[in-house]
């Protein structure tokens, strides 16, 4: 092998939100700099090298040597324009597979990936006749197009009437059985041209579509192989999330984000590498790092609130996105947990659920 | 108790260095703002909130909730104005000592502390005297302001003549035996305003008054103690880093940094807080976090040269500061490196040393 010099990269992001905010973090201590596409009070723009308004993505792809995405609902010009180019990364193929969420669905089975029984219908009266042929009226229907963290679906347990809106709505929907798990769970895989490393997975907890927090590891070869497979038939470069129901021996797919993800941010304290930097070198090209889990850990998301109180540092990591404005259900930030065993960390994540939401959730 | 929330800080720091940027890296979690005393191209200052230029020092202190510094020897005019504000943690007390080395060793001895044995020289002349009387000239010589990395140090064995400049040197001068250790090794410990803790000391390898690598844990319980009675009697808030040199049972402190130090920034990646965002909880007045080490670690400089080969990546985590010329014997960035245990971590280092150094080092 001859001698490669670790080169001084411009590696642009689109989007502005807190998985870029981490992935720059994460980022900034290669010889690389940082051009976001996004708004200028967003927590990704506020620390990069340089900030690009939505019109002008085709300089920052430009200025750019690689693009990647924080989340893949951005820009489609943008993300069009850098595949073009040849920059981009996971490439536009996996983006795509996201814009409608039945693509996602019928790629999933056509390839052999265990999901959960589905149809996809052509506007909201064929799914709601679906759901009442198929599924008894106990099932999901979920929009199609842009939805994530639980918007645009709809969890239908015989009370039908209550969703007849529906019926007027002339997108696309999936049809989906409601998948009585005993829990969720996800890994977190990386991809380079040369290597495929995943994360431990671990167990989820999410509410009205999302994660309030998560805790590993735990030990599912399954899951493994399924990303493996996966980031191999997609000819995926860079971090991928998979999350999955399991219901006793069985897991199935829910969904794939083709980026860091949320369930993830633990291991910027718990693994030897994080998921934000195996992302970078997998983009950039370089080797990977060990995904080997340091310490049981996990992550409890501050959603909807705006601020924390002081003593959630005895139990855990603050990391504050500095977001302009707290709405409600908004990931505000995020707790990283490390503990000396599961207990330990589910007993801090207890205490820092207690502290955060002292009134309980409201999402 | 009542509930305090986590509040929105300005915190400034003074100097531009690596330190500095690693500060911000891992300050950057919490819902923090940095500002910089620092020139605009080096390493803090490019991902600082607001850059101040040296003679606005009185703009960054008024503007800073509290004040810090990466360096001791930065203006002496904005940390006398920052303490004058009570804004400066640690205090001026701290900063006094490095002013001057004697100082620093008056305190360590008449505060018991064990020190090499040393004598304080008003001049060269007295210096050399003092040499020859009492170490049969065999000894080092140290001028008393300014000096760190090896600057500003003699080390004397019998070839006095090759050393006869220094008589004209009209600097206060501390004339200390020449230790032989057996190894060196340092301890980093923060102390907040109700707790103390420290990491496992490591064992570090110097040549030329540079550190060039270290590694740990070393488990070493009188450095502990020293530590923890060091930052009472100084009163000391944040993180301080302590040299020592080890021979047989004997510990004797070479010096001390009323600072984030060198021989720890392994704890980026191998405990699970590290020393940077301890040094910000600190000052901050938040809770400390855990020392704990999560794998034996270590850390190599990466000195004076401009590049590192990408294999690098294959034993460790480059940490790249971003300086804008390459200097002989400057701190260009340092790869941290974690292992299964000490030896692997040794083999890491031996390896990353030969990718680094190719044709050896050049100090």
């Amino acid at each position: 092998m001859s001698y490669q010099p670790l080169s001084k990269l411009k590696i642009g992001i689109l989007g502005g939100g807190q998985l870029g905010w981490m992935l720059i973090l994460e980022g900034r201590k290669f010889p690389f700099e940082f051009y976001v596409l996004g708004n200028k009070d967003e927590p990704a723009c506020k620390i990069a090298d340089k900030c690009f308004s939505e019109d002008q993505y085709k300089e920052l792809v430009d200025s750019s040597d690689i693009v990647t995405f924080e989340f893949e609902h951005v820009s489609e010009k943008a993300l069009d324009y850098a595949e073009e180019k040849g920059k981009l990364y996971p490439r536009i193929n996996s983006v795509e597979l996201k814009r409608e969420r039945y693509k996602e669905k019928e790629f999933l089975r056509d390839h052999g990936f265990p999901v959960p029984r589905f149809y996809v219908a052509n506007d909201g009266e064929e799914a709601l006749k679906i759901l009442k042929d198929e599924f008894n009226n106990e099932g999901v229907l979920k929009q199609s197009r842009g939805g994530y963290d639980g918007k645009g679906q709809y969890f239908i347990h015989g009370d039908v009437d209550k969703y007849q809106f529906i019926k007027d709505m002339k997108c696309k929907f999936v049809v989906e059985e409601y998948v009585n798990f005993d829990f969720e769970a996800s890994i977190i895989a990386t991809r380079s041209r040369r290597e495929f490393k995943a994360f431990t997975p671990t167990f989820n907890y999410n509410e009205k579509g999302i994660l309030v927090y998560n805790y590993g590891p735990y030990y599912n070869d399954k899951m493994i192989e399924i990303a493996d497979r996966l980031t191999r038939e997609l000819d995926y470069i860079g971090t991928i999330g998979i999350e999955f129901f399991v219901r006793g021996n069985e897991v199935l797919i829910n969904e794939i984000a083709p980026r860091v993800h949320n369930t993830g941010h633990y291991t910027l304290d718990g693994a030897e590498t994080s998921q934000f930097e195996q992302h970078i070198r997998a983009i950039a090209d370089l080797e990977l790092g060990s995904t080997r889990i340091l310490s049981p850990s996990g992550m409890v998301n501050i959603l909807g609130v705006g601020e924390v109180p002081k003593d959630v540092l005895k139990f855990g990591k603050v990391y504050w996105y500095g977001k302009s404005e707290v709405r409600k259900r908004r990931k505000m930030g995020h707790v990283n947990i490390i503990g000396d065993n599961l207990e330990d960390v589910k007993e801090k994540i207890d205490n820092v659920m207690k502290l955060i939401y002292p009134q309980g959730l409201d999402l």
